[in-house]
């Protein structure tokens, strides 16, 4: 019977309590949560639990010798990672949903690890309840992984999915999610991208071997697609998902969080609402694609006892490789495509000003104009060019989006 | 240094051979190929290996006590059967990619791995190169799953992907398939769907956690759809796909292989060629999807060498229950659908008595004549009914499928 302290005991947390105590078939006997820690003790709890077990003081967890295996499901960075260092450092199996503190100390939470022989699994932290970590922790030592693809935000999804299908604008989208609790008060993390980075940064640190800088990881989100951008990628065919990609090529890298236009038919447009999927693109066994819903209390439980099922069989496979400065990032410069590009044209600007931006850089140009609005596709151009471009132009109503996969827009 | 036997030496012995002695990072000096079972030892070969290590005697290698595992790559039946089970009761890990073995013998090879110990895994046997089973034995432990749905067959896929995508006949499209060495000389096992019955069978009793019988599993092919039958499915945003389903009902199951409309928009309809996909539904983590190659070399080898690392790190789980009858067939009682019905009238009869076999079963329909053909929009009803009804007119030329998830057709 193994003894498991768990840290934080919200959504996430009351999902995993209710998992190991409510199944009556496979963990019961093997696992018992004997420990808790909140913040607040006399806190009502809608969830049936032995109030003993409570403890608002980590050290009571952290240093209990009977506890084997810790349970790290508090949000944030602080206190999380010195709670995570210390249990790993006293020799404790640490499994956790916290996608902040893996993505940003990768290296020395798996080195703590490696050196105290115990387990850091993290399956939760990205994609919620799917099963990706540890199919690519696997393959990754068969194969040479060139390319990483997701969708790995619900929130943002759900907003491009109520844009898409419902004519919802951006701001009602917003609005709707944080009605109904999928977007907090600040959604800046989820609408720019920032949460798929720290996710993307965590698949790339075991896909290419090294420990990738979240700082490399070139973010643009959804806040400024307006209905006119759905209409016309409507008209095309075409669905704009917020997608995380990573391409290795040699010892570089690229790595982005962009709006990228893909074809109603392709299998990253039926990704829709809080589900998430990840594209792997591996050298022997071909591209794989594993997806399912990335977020909610019983999906991400489900992916933190899946790790504790690991460390139960001593199957903690922490990945093989965390050298740092491995492959060098090389901004934008590996991504190609066609681009949709929309200026508003309120503002005063010369359109011929804007097409020699292009045609100076070689880029093959059609132009369209719609009223007091500006529209280019381009040919297939660096991701660099066009980003350079952009933000040369000095336009506050504007929105660009790459398609996937090189395929032609009009 | 663990010493492998290879039984087989065809494609994808070839491919596990390649990828354990060519990959220079994790597999060398932990395994090693020491003998392989051929039929011609004098046979000129594709490859580089030491010819001493041939040897076309069974015994020799699964009686050699310096072997740890075995892997079974060899097709049919017998002897592919008696080498496993030998090799089981011989205390040796087991790992293949025969479906036919697996799938007739799952008992009683779960069962004598058991009693001796060692691993008994068949990744490669489902989806090609897709880490489906292992994600899937690991889930089972703490979801019921309620429904499995998969493209699980790659020549079918080929096939109905020239038919939908490139207007080939069926014949043709075969022909095709057979000219580039998709399908074998005689396709019924593919086309007729006794392929895909095979590997949903190992996916149910993995996920319902008993032993299905082949039996029970009702196979319809596709050597009936025409290019009429194609131009309707487009007309509607539907595409044909030959989709293997199983469904739980407390203590009931029902599994099928049958020709399945899907949406356009739909995940299932952007699996193309020999792509697979596998969709599991659990109570807990919701629905996961599984994506990749379901055949080839290199992706099915892939597979075969995940188990082998399985096995290294002594992370064999086999499946955690396989007593039989645990639940019972319901034959096609469960499953329930809108259809699309297509009857050629060349033959005598009266359409009158057609349509009253569907108002006799209570079954709304919408009936449209073109030409010397009869198309039948049912409303929801039992696949039982449409089946029943279907055997009893005494047409040839005819086709009928069930519309995914009950979404309207017309």
């Amino acid at each position: 019977m193994k003894k498991i302290g768990l840290l934080g005991f919200g959504t996430v947390g009351c999902g995993v309590y209710e998992i190991i105590t409510q199944n009556s078939n496979y963990l019961n006997n093997k696992v018992e949560i004997s420990k808790i820690l909140v913040r607040d003790i006399n806190k009502s709890r809608n969830i049936n639990f032995p109030k003993e077990i409570l403890t608002d003081n980590a050290d009571d967890i952290i240093n209990d010798p009977d506890i084997d295996i810790i349970i790290a499901v508090i949000g944030g960075i602080h206190p999380s990672y010195t709670y995570i260092i210390k249990a790993l450092n006293n020799g404790k199996h640490v499994v956790t949903a916290n996608k902040a503190v893996v993505s940003k100390y990768y290296n020395v939470l798996l080195k703590t690890a490696h050196e105290n022989k115990v387990a850091f699994l993290f399956e939760a932290s990205v994609g919620g309840g799917i099963p990706v970590i540890k199919p690519l922790k696997q393959n990754v030592k068969i194969n040479d992984i060139g390319k990483i693809k997701g969708i790995l935000n619900g929130t943002s999804n759900f907003i491009l999915t109520k844009m898409s299908e419902e004519s919802y604008t951006f701001a009602d989208a917003l609005a709707l999610a944080q009605k109904l609790g999928y977007a907090e008060a600040d959604p800046t993390d989820d609408i720019e991208g920032y949460d798929i980075a720290r996710k993307l940064s965590i698949l790339s640190n075991i896909a290419f071997k090294t420990t990738t800088n979240l700082q490399d990881i070139k973010c643009r989100g959804i806040s400024n697609i307006t209905k006119l951008d759905i209409e016309k990628f409507n008209h095309f065919g075409k669905k704009v998902k917020l997608i995380g990609s990573a391409i290795k090529s040699g010892s570089n890298y690229c790595a982005s969080v962009e709006p990228i236009l893909v074809d109603k038919t392709s299998p990253l447009s039926a990704v829709n609402d809080a589900f998430n999927i990840v594209s792997v693109s591996c050298s022997t066994v071909g591209e794989l694609q594993f997806y399912g819903q990335g977020a909610g209390k019983k999906p991400t439980a489900n992916a933190v006892v899946c790790d504790i099922i690991d460390i139960l069989h001593d199957d903690f496979d922490n990945p093989i490789c965390f050298d740092e400065n491995l492959i060098k990032s090389e901004g934008m410069k590996l991504f190609r495509g066609k681009y949709y590009i929309r200026i508003n044209t309120d503002s005063n600007f010369d359109i011929g000003e804007i097409t020699r931006l292009f045609e100076e850089s070689n880029i093959k140009i059609n132009v369209e104009k719609e009223k007091d609005t500006l529209f280019i596709f381009t040919g297939l151009v660096s991701a660099e060019k066009i980003d350079n471009i952009m933000s040369s132009i000095k336009v506050r109503n504007f929105c660009y989006a790459r398609l996937d996969d090189n395929k032609v827009i009009a």
